[in-house]
């Protein structure tokens, strides 16, 4: 009887845990900053190893985070209007660049104007002045 | 004497907490699935709301999760030699497509071949079966 009560609940745990979606976890490295006209990113200190070789690129992938909207409400949003246009038919997140999403990635292609130690002049971004920054792609 | 004490104690909690840097959160909305010759991306039955109008685009951005290289030790790497070849001088990850990097995020552009429920049938990835993904854009 006690036997069966362990395999029981082993085989609970194992579903229980299965079950439970993974989580990954994510840091900012670097902010987008804005000052006197000009667009930057400020690449922590720690990470500048990883910047060797961008000065060959004319455009990088810069993505960041969300994080205005990083909250369960906003995450749980998986329908907009486009633009927040209520005259734009409702769309699925996936089929938009929408702000709320599950994962509070954006991308955007940006063009480099010049690097300096960890600060990289770009053209602009349509992000708030002090996002994190998550990854750089060329 | 207690209060001054109070009083610091208040000042380095404020600046362990802020110099902490911040993480976020991600979970995966589908998984990269490869049998019978076909790629396919199984968006979670929960993120279908999500999908509305994908079926208008032919192409789409793919955003996986490198989770075979999600641990502490990949993800402090900051240089490579591109392509796994040592003859390829040293890059900054954020100068390559590299598998490691702080954040283990890629990126991938991909053609929708067909989408059914919550399928997308696309042309290929280069990704493992079983690779998580997190999020999709037009």
């Amino acid at each position: 009887m006690m036997r069966h009560l362990i395999v029981l609940l082993c085989a609970w745990a194992t579903w229980a845990y299965a079950s439970d979606p993974p989580t990954y976890e994510i840091s900012p490295i670097g902010w987008v900053k804005k000052a006197d006209g000009r667009t930057t990113i400020e690449i922590d200190k720690a990470y500048e190893p990883a910047m060797l070789g961008l000065d060959q690129f004319e455009s990088i992938w810069v993505l960041y985070w969300f994080d205005r909207n990083d909250n369960p409400e906003k995450r749980a949003i998986l329908q907009v209007h486009p633009r927040r246009n209520l005259e734009n038919p409702l769309r699925g997140v996936f089929a938009t660049r929408a702000p709320v999403r599950p994962n509070l990635i954006a991308l955007s292609r940006c063009r480099i104007l010049s690097i300096e130690g960890t600060t990289i002049e770009i053209d602009g971004i349509d992000a708030f002045p002090d996002t994190p920054v998550i990854d750089i792609k060329p």
